[in-house]
């Protein structure tokens, strides 16, 4: 959206949230690292005709299906969580292009007991419902009355999946149980403790090397790492495949995503994985006029290529390759509906993926250049990959107004602590 | 809290919130020129042995009943709004001294549907309803399908009660509206419309000419002043007491504070409007150890005193009152239950009114710095009044955290507009 040519197209986006939520710096709002406000983009900042031109739209809705002979998508209002708000209504918006980027679900594996009772790390409100389950279960931990059994299980986080995410948001936890709950909540800072439970190798996708560092990291911050499968998941209790069972008073589940079901609904073929499957431009091949970009794409079986992962790097390399493409092709007289046929297209879609990072708390975290898994390149662990870490990221970050944000953030929780109200 | 000499006495605090919002600044907020956590102080951070000494405790519950006999307290823990969270539990708590310092409630004069529709301004809570009903109304009312009627009735915020609260929230309100609105959601901007309904005269606790500088700053910057008594509150719309329906999309409720019904249901003489009664001292004279500061307390009549304002400023001064004179009394011996009656108390709390101050918007405040309605002084309206304002309102803040962010809230609302991510 923020690339596109405003002077040759109209923009209209239709998605349940006004904003981007910037998700690599989401797991440091959990604990009061960063604000939530400060990885949160409005829409209208990054793309402002959406607020200004009078054919361009912010529409708080959902798609719930697409015509694409008819050229029309069909979306429904959301009011949900306020009192007194309108009931849903139902509309249609015709299209000349219709993109789809609207991103991946949390896997359950089908495991019951997930969604009801653990926590994921997707959207601003898992943030904030995380650091209120955290602050109150810290806070009722010192409440007379509560026995010594049920104030270490209230204090128990537990998070599930091993992946950067998971990873990063137990050192974040561990951080804040060093540095914030040693100091704001001393008479519970014994009976806090972090669990990571994963079924294969933490940061898999890592070096071997930085991969052992993590787990080195992790150990001495008091992270307790557990291998195992999660085979049920109750209101203060999961259990492992082993049997063993592990109570907890907090559960954030961060195992991965996989297609969402509305884009499992959708009349299109599908790349291995259950993707909208496009081609080596980003096109829908069956239909005219649609594209599909970041974690709800994979590219189709019959482009020979691999389904990239679901990363905000490739997201993003997409977006801005797809803008680029449109403007072209609005340039070359083919912006509107059904009439872009006899445009050259350019050069394909390609990705270099510019490599890993994550930070594992305390001042530390992991830098993987290598192109892939299997290619040779720099990795690097410590301080100094921190340092690269919060620089890069500062920089990824949209607006003016949020890096500044960012950097005091980070500033403030370095001099005065994290903030430990709960509102 | 913050005054109370820690090293003879341990401090526990009872309270369903684990911080103090800073009131005078929380209209800022419902429109983003201030962000939540920078108005909203964590009580560890004003008194920390709640979190660090071994008899120093912060509990997270509501004080339902006390017995001063006894000298122990009832509480219930508050566990609302969590998913999976404890069911709550009671206990008791014995105490030495006890301090209410428990607020005021909303007062709603039996008004039907007020307590259902509308939304209050006194907690962080109440802020952030009004900033997401807000910028829902704004977006809902781009999406087609709307009619214009409707479309007018969503986007009118209708503000009762012309005190100082809700004129700086209209004021604040029509500074969103001509700053933010028109550039950001520029298709609705003309339907957008502020309505301020008062019973009798706006601000009539300030001079004469404050008010009529008041009214005709709100009157231009296109805020309605509506003269009226409000009859009945229904889901959508507002009747008045002439008959005339008023449509509204945000209902924010003004009108003052009252007695709490916990307040009422204590065992204690009450002051006139159904306080707790206290002396000239702040003691709860029909029991002893009991002490009572804020909005709800006021002198008893037989001390010949009138009750003092529902003022943070008075909340203040007299908390910083009877932190000294606890230390004083530990001083002298009488620190424990029953046994401070040969303590001289020293000099009674006399409250001095340093005025009164107000912003009305774009920019504009009202400093009234008479001690009372019938007395001389300085009153001023203007730029140079904004000014006062934020320089003074900066420095009672209790942080130099929130002090910091509060300057740098300021300053990005300045130059970067208003946050509109609805999060």
């Amino acid at each position: 959206m923020k690339d596109l040519d405003t002077t040759g197209y109209e923009v209209v986006c239709v998605s349940p949230r006004n904003h981007m939520v910037f998700t690599p710096l989401l797991a440091s709002t959990c604990v009061g690292t960063l604000e939530f406000r400060s990885v949160a983009e409005p829409l209208a900042r990054i793309q402002p005709a959406v607020s200004k031109s009078p054919g361009s739209y912010f529409l708080l809705a959902r798609c719930t299906a697409v015509d694409p002979d008819a050229h029309t998508i069909d979306c429904e209002t959301v009011t949900e969580g306020e009192k007194d708000a309108l009931k849903p209504w139902k509309f249609k918006v015709a299209y000349d292009k219709l993109v789809f980027a609207c991103g991946a679900e949390a896997s359950t594996f089908g495991i019951r007991g997930v969604t009801d009772h653990a926590i994921f790390l997707r959207e601003v409100h898992h943030a904030q419902e995380i650091r209120r389950k955290l602050l109150l279960n810290l806070m009722l931990s010192d409440v007379p009355g509560i026995s010594e059994e049920e104030k270490r299980r209230l204090l128990h986080c537990v998070v599930v999946g091993g992946g950067p995410t998971g990873v990063e948001f137990s050192g974040e936890l561990s951080d804040f149980i060093i540095r914030d709950v040693k100091q704001r909540y001393s008479h519970v800072k014994d009976y806090i403790h972090v669990t990571l439970i994963e079924a294969n190798e933490i940061l898999s996708s890592f070096d071997v090397r930085l991969r052992q560092y993590a787990t080195n990291q992790l150990i001495k911050s008091g992270v307790r790492l557990v291998r195992g499968i999660v085979k049920d998941v109750q209101s203060n209790k999961l259990i492992l495949d082993n049997g063993e069972e592990v109570p907890y008073g907090l559960l954030v589940w961060s195992t991965g995503v996989g297609a969402s079901s509305f884009v499992k609904s959708l009349p299109f073929p599908k790349s291995p994985g259950g993707r909208i499957g496009v081609d080596e431009w980003l096109r829908v091949p069956s239909v005219r006029d649609v594209f599909a970009i970041g974690d709800c794409s994979g590219f189709l079986e019959s482009t020979g290529k691999d389904v990239l992962p679901a990363l905000a790097q490739v997201a993003e390399r997409q977006g801005k390759y797809l803008a680029r493409l449109l403007n072209h092709i609005m340039k070359a007289g083919g912006g509107h509906a059904n009439c872009e046929i006899n445009v050259d297209l350019g050069p394909a879609f390609v990705y270099k993926h510019l490599g890993s990072m994550a930070t594992v708390g305390r001042y530390k975290a992991l830098v993987d250049l290598r192109q892939s898994k299997e290619s040779r390149g720099i990795s690097l662990a410590g301080f100094v990959s921190w340092f690269i870490w919060r620089s890069a990221y500062l920089t990824r970050v949209i607006s003016w107004r949020n890096r500044l944000y960012v950097a005091i953030n980070w500033l403030t929780t370095l001099l005065f602590g994290r903030d430990i109200s709960r509102i």
